[in-house]
């Protein structure tokens, strides 16, 4: 079951450690675009394969202390077509070095249309007589908003295709309170939304404990965390917000269980762009602050 | 200013009807998708060669008729790679023939990646010293559930490249109630997030009077549209669920401001998949349900 599996891989390397792939192009050492620059011109093509051979590097130098990726869709997407070539690949890359593929799309919609983007990160599209695939992940980032019909169906193709999704409930910015603090009857909404995706996933627990429906809890907000990991027996909690966004490890720790399971804990800019702050490699540099992080994340949990 | 331009063209044609682009390819006449498949095979290539064919066929049929279209990013995605290009060229297309094209992604994120979304269908990336575009339209649905940070991105780049924002208020779902109808304080959850997006977005507003931060409100829910209407000056609506949805004509009409202006409905499968009803050539069939459609809004208006 794919949340097992997740934590699975967490175990292994004792590392409860996702790495978020957000290929800005500023977070790229500047010699590899160039390079790709000089060979196909100022183009998203050149754009794409530079972000392609980052990532490989960057997954290349942490498959074996890292469990997770979380490639972000946004910066894909501002790469346009090519751009999605790119995070096509960076998907298969990672899942074939054995990582547990997030990816971070925040997709909501209902009906056939939640169906459709499922059908893109899950499943298959059937043309003709053949079932073909989109793109593969293993797990898939959603928002909530539109209630148990904007849910329902991408859960359905979670359990179909064995993966699972992660629910925005407490994001890790400073104005999530401004609509998910407020208070409907005794629930804070961040908690209404919380219970309904147990409620909705609870037939779907694994061997671990946890359901097909995670939630997005962030690093920043320790006092939510604390709530809702008491909460919430069989939820698995992605964290974002550490580091950068100025969550600590303590606050991190905040979203695991007494046994240390449970959660999963974000990096992006701090790993991808660890060569700024130390010079060298990139991929060194990423492979020193992910060593860094498990070693702090392990000190608290 | 780019709801400006939307109004004028509704008011031009005189109708405030957007064709959903929803290009399921079960919606596509099965001989389209065959000459594709006999060409290129059973692959995704086939599938976006008939869903693009299609589109234009839509597109080329309704442009004199209809002001707007509105493609469903997730029917894209589905289709992968190949799908995203149908969509560009989609996008392009309708553009080129005058139209005003919303693309409905619904995407939501804070910070660099919510900026990285609006560069992706608003603006451009820089590769090395050349901007160059990703995708290209002049309105964007997104979600609002991480407060104003995951908004404010958006209406900057939409002011920047004179763009537009539709935020997700009262879907037309039928779980829409289960949060956005909660009471936080005096107020219900839909109508907080309606008050912060003309709060957001009042020094924004145009000609007729509108910002750029629409709101998505649904024909399925007349009197919470009526309560909207009433409550936001300032705001242009955009409603699904007409139709298929079960939003009638005169629910819809809740969504128009007096003198007939501040809202355009959606209609997506009516449309599309006339021609299964009516038999004859698709186009012909989507003109004739996009007139009734039109009159029977003009009727109540």
């Amino acid at each position: 079951m794919s949340i097992d599996r997740l934590q699975e891989k967490i175990d292994t390397m004792k590392n409860p450690t996702v790495v978020g792939l957000d290929p800005a192009l500023e977070h790229i050492p500047p010699e590899i675009l160039n390079r790709h620059i000089k060979e196909k011109g100022e183009t998203l093509d050149a754009a794409c394969c530079a972000v392609f051979e980052f990532n490989i590097g960057i997954i290349n130098a942490l498959c074996d202390v890292v469990p997770a990726v979380k490639p972000q869709m946004a910066y894909y997407e501002a790469l346009g077509v090519e751009g999605l070539v790119a995070f096509q690949y960076t998907c298969r890359y990672a899942m074939s070095k054995g990582m547990y593929v997030i990816c971070d799309g925040k997709r909501n919609d209902i009906g056939t249309t939640a169906e459709s983007y499922s059908t893109a990160y899950f499943g298959a599209v059937k043309v003709g007589s053949k079932e073909i695939s989109a793109f593969e992940a293993d797990a898939l980032t959603i928002n909530a908003y539109l209630g148990s019909d904007g849910v329902k169906p991408f859960l359905a193709d979670a359990v179909k295709h064995d993966k699972a999704i992660f629910a925005l409930v407490k994001t890790s910015n400073p104005s999530a309170s401004e609509f998910q603090d407020m208070y409907i009857g005794e629930r804070q909404l961040y908690v209404a939304v919380a219970d309904l995706m147990e409620e909705l996933s609870i037939d779907t627990i694994g061997k671990y404990g946890f359901t097909r429906i995670g939630a997005v809890v962030g690093a920043t907000y320790p006092e939510e965390a604390k709530i809702l990991r008491e909460r919430l027996k069989h939820t698995f909690f992605l964290v974002p917000g550490y580091g950068a966004q100025g969550g600590s490890a303590q606050f991190a720790a905040n979203a695991f269980k007494k046994d240390g399971r449970g959660a999963i804990v974000n990096s992006s800019r701090a790993i991808l762009t660890a060569w700024k702050k130390m010079g060298g490699d990139y991929r060194e540099a990423a492979y020193a602050e992910a060593l860094r992080m498990r070693e702090e994340l392990r000190a608290v949990l």
